[in-house]
């Protein structure tokens, strides 16, 4: 199928605060070709956000805002009961923000991804899903948000007219329907380098990956996240990369 | 002379943060025709700053984005040495994110003010002035910033072709030079509202302020600045407007 | 019955942050027996910290630590899924501050109370109940924990050899179940100061409150709280005050 | 002479927060005899502080806190125009809450170091230096302060009765006056190994450093700081000890 054989890969960046660091930014936009740039709630502070902003514009690369709770205290891995009006301005705030740095520096926020346990509860929390869906149409609704096909946030967006991208994780253990086997699970997540760069192989070309149990899912996928936050993360990452092109798959931001 | 018959009545608002309020927002917004909105680094949380913004679109009144040092602990009022780099980026993101937020609301950013010990700072340091500039010419360079006649910012920002605009301070005492009287020495605020009304229309009809040594003092400003941090405050500011109306002068923002 | 003579009356204090204020501490101070301080992670910046322990010590006001979440943004009002061992270090952390604050001052910490989301989250679920009292117990196992009659804390706690106190809510309205009405709903919070102290009585004398459905609910509580960030609230806390002494109670703090 | 033959090894530990790490404790906590721990205002998240307070109690190493201007954003690198208030509140709540922590894990603090801007700030500010020493007075005035001999804090706490203890830099080069060389000069900062250690042997063994000019300065030193944010310097700091116990001197915390 023609369309399959183009993808995206996509990663977190700029997700260092003040003098700490977290996973190794430039090595990533030599190998991603969407960054999503942490935008200081959970990570991110201005001036690693200008400096992420103009590395991947320098190298091509489409800037994403990835928005999340304020928790910097938790990386923003928390569940928070947070109320939808508060959850829409944090997230425009941020959004603005990121974007507004993003064209100092000769680019522009294309794309929405929602951070963490954010993205993790609008996957399910109708109301906070609006909130950050409001968030994005308030400012461009014709920004994509790059979520997990079949999410309730896929569903919000629709009827708010706010497209959305579908990702995929070629590091990550999927259930015969087609869900992510949750993190506390053995084997949740892939760490042999062949491995899952045969799995991004098979989701960019084929549209269907292997679930626990052997049988094949169908999933469609625009883009793959890749992580960087080790110096094994960067090779797998480099792995997905290098096999995906040696198979002739086109690897093309979405937005 | 017609120019000084049009004068703008600027004010900070939105200087709550979470659960804590400042000030008389709404009051404000029927007596100024500019709005310093906190951006979050002194005061200001994302809710704060969209309804802030709502109220002063539905207003008519302009809206500016009041950049500060990051410092919600001592509501900016603190000095800090921050190197270049730092303090422009985050002079940016503030300047972004307000925008982006009065932007969704149906306004925009249209000048800058900076806050507390930001504004002090800049108008002697000109390394931090330059960072500010930086900042406002890589937003945007057509936008004016509030500032103190013939301060060093002034200079930096004319250098680079940023346009300032002068604001001055009725309600606070000047010396023969022309710059205020500083705030720890006796009588340097002015709290009697008649007094302070008559001097807002000395400085907008006559252009001049009788300075401390009672001789007149040349002061050539757009803006008057105002405060409504208190109830008392807030009568005083409706006191210049009345006053400033009733001699037939032109109420107007200068941007 | 002799011992429902004697109660104590606590209240929230030192509620703000850094140039903001909440409430009015020092008429309360004149009221409570019990002061609830607030340890910087809702609200208390170090120099409220020492100034409310300083006041409560000058008055005879017994002391605790008011610990949270750590959200300064929503003021300890939302819900978190805190990891137990994180929960657990930030009671501690903040009980620890204010107990060397207030000892500094020639008082101490004497109980604990939680705040807001914390508050109602330890009153149904164990794991962070157990963190709350593993860090009261890592710090002085002799300090009360006060807090709602016949939750899942107080039961945590008498499991783990950590006293709890019972605490009652004269202006709010109970179930026959004795819980609490939820805020949410209509006539949750009364409002009538005479209706309120009359409440406080029965509460304090009776050891019963009036349920919403007119049956009388038997509650036992060694303190009621009352609030104090509006002058309504002052004036209502004051008339619980001088009923209770009216009628012969004795106000006593319980630590 | 016997008494120089005694030294303490200090480092700063404990300066990661949340999920962001620097430097590596444990290896550290191998090395040195008494460990400065980041009080949660430039670094140091509560859960931080008491896996570091346990590690090292379980190893015997001392505690200190490294207190700082409250600054995570910079690391506590940026001096501020803090009111003395504040900043003897901020230095006493952290004090206390490390303090606090630490007496939890089975330690306790046994000194005080401000770190990175405060300390340089209050080697010359005269009333930030007392801000600072009231602090330690009123929390526990037997607390010794680490610090630069010779310095304005040095008298300050002289004269409030307050201890110090001097330290030196064997990694950093000397005026002639016995100063340390700004950072920002080259060869500020010593890197090879081999002339480090020989550097802190001379300041342990014959209370003297090596100027910038040769010239053979004495410096009273009852405890090195060494630094453990990178691999190099963990190798560094362990090439001090090695060398310092091969000739003989007894490392010993101080307090």
């Amino acid at each position: 199928m023609m369309d399959a054989m183009v993808i995206d890969l996509n990663a977190d960046l700029g997700e260092g605060f003040g003098i700490w660091r977290l996973g190794d930014d430039l090595a990533l936009l030599d190998i991603v070709t969407s960054a999503n740039v942490a935008c200081g709630f959970h990570a991110g502070d201005p001036v690693t956000i200008r400096r992420t902003c103009a590395a991947a514009v320098d190298r091509g690369v489409t800037i994403g805002a990835q928005v999340s709770y304020r928790d910097l205290a938790h990386f923003g891995r928390r569940e928070m009961d947070v109320e939808p009006e508060e959850l829409c301005a944090e997230v425009l705030y941020q959004l603005a923000a990121v974007d507004g740095i993003a064209r100092a520096m000769g680019g522009r926020v294309s794309y929405v991804k929602p951070h963490g346990a954010l993205y993790n509860r609008i996957c399910r929390d109708e109301v906070q899903a609006a909130a950050v869906i409001d968030a994005v149409a308030d400012y461009d609704p014709s920004l994509p948000v790059l979520t997990l096909p079949g999410s309730v946030v896929h569903k919000v967006a629709a009827a708010e007219g706010v497209p959305t991208v579908n990702e995929a994780f070629a590091d990550r253990a999927y259930t015969p329907a087609g869900t992510l086997v949750p993190r506390r699970e053995p084997d949740a997540v892939l760490h042999d380098p062949a491995a899952v760069a045969h799995r991004a192989l098979q989701m960019a070309v084929e549209g269907s990956v292997t679930a626990v149990d052997g049988s094949s899912v169908p999933i469609s996928a625009r883009s793959i996240c890749v992580h960087g936050d080790t110096p094994d993360a960067v090779r797998l990452a480099q792995g997905v990369r290098d096999t995906l092109l040696a198979a002739g798959v086109v690897l093309q931001a979405f937005a």
